[in-house]
């Protein structure tokens, strides 16, 4: 089994409103911040032993489904 | 500014439906995968260039606001 580690976030010219709630949330309680981005982590297992052939298989699983690359950029992390 | 990544899963014992319907998706595509769960991931950008203290201000934003502790679990990642 290998985990891979799926980062995706919003990219930089679309508006991201649960960033920008996330923002003004804290900012109404009196917090100093500058940007707030809000994306996922997905936490893909795969029966595979291999780590490039893991991170492969879920690059695939991230464009053909996981990921929405008009909107979202994404990075994979192979898990020690 | 100091970035500093929280990465955000949802607790083993609670039922992750992002995940299981990810996983289901997968399968049906005839993919071989053993595991999806989906969490948050959020970049908070601060005013403060220690990294330490940004750390520690942005775990005060997750207790108090981002991070619902009874069903998620929570790292942070301070960015180079």
């Amino acid at each position: 089994m290998t985990k891979v580690n799926v980062i995706i976030t919003p990219k930089g010219s679309i508006l991201d409103p649960h960033g920008r709630a996330g923002e003004a949330a804290l900012k109404s309680r009196g917090y100093a911040v500058e940007r707030v981005r809000v994306g996922k982590f997905i936490e893909v297992t795969v029966p595979e032993e291999d780590r490039e052939k893991a991170k492969a298989l879920v690059d695939k699983f991230c464009t053909e489904l996981l990921v929405n690359q008009a909107m979202e950029d994404y990075r994979l992390e192979v898990e020690e």
